[in-house]
C-alpha cells in the first residue's frame, strides 16, 4: 500500500482549473465535496492555472457561474502575475503584450507602461493566448524581439481541450511561430516554470513538501510540481496512465506525480478515507 | 585550383531568385550578362523557387518590370507545382489551400477540388506563405488534420529577407504552429525536398551532373542540389562561408556546395573566363 498520508496532512492544495476543476462548463464531479473535506481538515486551497485571458476575478464569476464560490484571492491566474514577473526580474519597463485585455490590464497595474503590438519599441513582448494573433503581429514582434526586445511567454502549453475535444491552440502554439522566426526561446512566466508555484507557497507561508498540487497536464502540472518540490496527484481524465509520460530524457525520469486518479472523485474518496 | 570546368560543360543552369537573381526589386549586377553568356555556350536555364504567392506568369511580369524577360515556362515556382505533386503522389483529390490565390488556382488548375479554409472536409491541407494567417485558422486546421487530413507544405523556409534586412516569415513559420498543434510533420514539395529538381531535370532531359544549381539558401538550394545529385554555387552575399554551415549532423558533412561566391557579378567572371 503506498503511503497516501501526505493527502491529509497538507498544508495547502493548489489544484489547476481547466481539465481539472471543471470541463468545458461544467464542473467536475467530486470538487465541492472535496474542497469542503479539505476545510474540515484546516487545508487552505488555491487555484493555479496558465490561462492567460482571464484575471482572478473573470474566473471566479464563472466558477461561481458553475456552482463553486471562491474567494478572488484564492485564484492566482498567469494573468495577473505577468506583470509582478516582470517588474521582480526586470523592473518596471515597457512592455508589448500579445493577448487579451485582462493580460495588457494586469500587466499595466504592475506599473509598466504597455504599447501596442504596431506601434513604439519596447524592452519585452509578453506572448500570451492571443485570439486576434495574424500574419503582420508575427512579423511585427519577431522584427522587435530581433531588435532586443526581450521574449517573454506567459506559459508553455500548446493547446487546452476544447468542447467535443477539440484542442484549442494556447500561447506555446503561436510561441512556436514566433521562436522559429527569431531563433530565441521564450522565458516562460507558468507552469511548469517555478514562478507562479513559489509565488503560491509564500502566499501561504507553506514549505514545497507541505503542499499538494493537483493537475492534469504532465507537461505543466506535474512536471512543475516536481521541480519546485511540490507532492502531486495526476488526474488522467482516463488517459492511459504509462510511466513513459515521465521520461522526459533517456533514461532519466524528471517528474513523476504522487498520487495517479482518473477523477476528482477519486480524490474526495481518499482524502476523505472512504 | 578548382576545376571550375562544370560551369561551361553544364547542359542547364537552375536559378534561385529572391536573394540570388534579384534583392527587393533590384536585378542582382551580372546576371543580365551571365545569362547572355550562357546563351553562347548553348547553356539552358531556369528560375527554380520556394515562392508559394506568385505564378510563373507573375514572377515573369515582375522579372520584366525589373528589365529581365524570361519566357514564362522557363519559371517554375512551387506555387503553380504543387498541384501536380499532389496529383502525381494522390490522385485527384479535396484539398484546403492556406496561402494565396494563385497558389489556389495551380492547384484547381491541376484538376484538384479546392474548398475554404473554414468550410468542408478535405483530403489534403496545403500550407503555403499566408499572409492572412491567423488563431481561428490555426485552429480550423488542426482540427482538420487531427481528424485526418494530410499535412502538405509548399517550402519550408522559415523567412525570406524584406527591403531593410527585415525577415519576413515564410510558410516554415507558419508550419511550425501547425506542427506544434498537430504533432506532425508536414510533406514539403520545395526545395530541398528533391520534387522540384526531378521536375526541372525531367522538362529539360538533363541528367543531375549536367546541371547547376545557383542559390543563396545553404538549407534548401544547396542541401536540396546535394540530396538531387546536381552540382551547386553558393551566392552568399557576403555572409561568412563558414563550413559549419554544411554540418548537419554530428561530425557528418551533409551537402557541400561545389562553389562559392560572394555574389552574381562573381560568377559571371568565371563562366566567362575574365
Amino acid at each position: 500500500m503506498l503511503d497516501h498520508g501526505f493527502l491529509t496532512r497538507a498544508k495547502v492544495y493548489f489544484f489547476d482549473l481547466d481539465g481539472c476543476v471543471y470541463h468545458g462548463d461544467q464542473l467536475s464531479p467530486g470538487i465541492i465535496p472535496l474542497l469542503g473535506r479539505l476545510r474540515q481538515l484546516g487545508i487552505d486551497y488555491a487555484f493555479l492555472t496558465n490561462n492567460s485571458r482571464l484575471s482572478a476575478a473573470e474566473i471566479g464569476g464563472r466558477l461561481a457561474g458553475m456552482g463553486l464560490e471562491v474567494a478572488p484571492e484564492c485564484i492566482l491566474p498567469v494573468t495577473d502575475i505577468a506583470g509582478r514577473f516582470i517588474r521582480d526580474k526586470y523592473g518596471a519597463v515597457t512592455v508589448k503584450t500579445i493577448g487579451s485585455e485582462s493580460l495588457e490590464r494586469g500587466i499595466s497595474a504592475a506599473g509598466h507602461r504597455t504599447v501596442s503590438w504596431d506601434e513604439g519599441k519596447a524592452d519585452i513582448v509578453v506572448v500570451g493566448r492571443d485570439t486576434a494573433f495574424h500574419y503582420d503581429k508575427l512579423q511585427q514582434i519577431s522584427s522587435d524581439i530581433l531588435s532586443g526586445a526581450r521574449l517573454v511567454a506567459t506559459n508553455p502549453d500548446i493547446y487546452h481541450p476544447g468542447a467535443d475535444g477539440i484542442k484549442i491552440p494556447e500561447t506555446g502554439a503561436l510561441l512556436a511561430s514566433i521562436e522559429a522566426m527569431t531563433g530565441t526561446t521564450a522565458e516562460c512566466i507558468g507552469k511548469p516554470e517555478p514562478y507562479m508555484f513559489l509565488y503560491g507557497m509564500k502566499l501561504y507561508d507553506a514549505a514545497p513538501d507541505s503542499c499538494v498540487m493537483v493537475g492534469d497536464n504532465p507537461d505543466t502540472d506535474i512536471l512543475g510540481s516536481a521541480r519546485a518540490g511540490l507532492k502531486s496527484v495526476w488526474i488522467t481524465n482516463g488517459a492511459p496512465a504509462d510511466s513513459s509520460v515521465w521520461k522526459r530524457e533517456p533514461g532519466q525520469i524528471l517528474s513523476c506525480p504522487d498520487v495517479v486518479l482518473n477523477n476528482m472523485e477519486e480524490l474526495y474518496r481518499l482524502v476523505g478515507g472512504f
